[in-house]
């Protein structure tokens, strides 16, 4: 399976809540580092999306902002 | 500062490629994870983006998509 | 500060709007160029964002797409 | 005409620059405020974008990144 | 009218589902092909969105991903 | 495999253009409708994009843009 994204990298889910459309999940990578995803609940269904899970999760290049302090 | 999205990772830049119009940036985050940022060459030379730069990277949720395999 | 996107503009938030997952925010550039934007509302509790607040607003320029009418 | 989008502001735009695949146009709103745009060169040939045009831009709200300082 | 997108679709709106903030439109494309739209309920009673309702819908190349399996 | 998108769609690469840092890939869907997509150089050669591929396209709900006109 080849995703055409720079970016894939491995998470465990830590919470999903849903919302009346939109869902939110957390997710830890290895190391300390967490990320949040939105997505629509129709999709939380559809992957059966819930803690502990173990997903992928993909990332375009052009969604990530660079910023210089 | 505040940004306004939910995931915001310290980086370090490992490698920065201009195009004509678009630059590719890559960098590390803390333990063994990587990222890839795509970018204006413009907003490469109003950061001065280089490699061994210290950086945040900023990416909205709803960029982040999770994959069940 | 350098933000690696081409358009960032001084803005003041006229109107929050909170749902349960995300939330909306309005706001007001200089002259008569009202923006909306669209959060979670844990990054409107994380910047805690409300009416008459100076904020800069940041957008990617891919996400800019032109028409001709 | 309506568009999806919380954000269609009238615009003129100031420069075209085409790289290989991308372009970017910078175009100019009523007052001060200035955007870019990166699209492909394909969208610009369709649009026949030139300076000195007319446009629309389209913007949706979830593009759109508040940032407190 | 020309949009600076590479996608632009002819389609018939199936479904409106509104949720507090946002709110989902699924359509259907000529052929068996169904997409869905997240977009504000602003944007919604903009537009004036109901089931039967023929729109174009416009998807930039940027935002669409080849995954190969 | 699921994706934690509301729109995968398959799809058979029509054509691939490379340029410096970003390429562009033309598909075609069942029935007369095509897409393109645009994404890094590198992606391109990870997937080994080319012309007769079957690869399944996803495309977020939050960037399906409809339009009424």
């Amino acid at each position: 399976m080849k995703y055409g994204v720079r970016n894939s990298l491995q998470a465990t889910v830590t919470k999903v809540k849903k919302g009346d459309i939109m869902a939110q999940m957390d997710c830890k990578l290895e190391g300390p580092i967490e990320l949040s995803s939105v997505l629509t609940c129709d999709s939380v269904a559809d992957l059966n999306l819930k803690e502990g899970d173990k997903v992928m999760v993909l990332i375009k290049a052009i969604h990530v902002i660079p910023v210089k302090e």
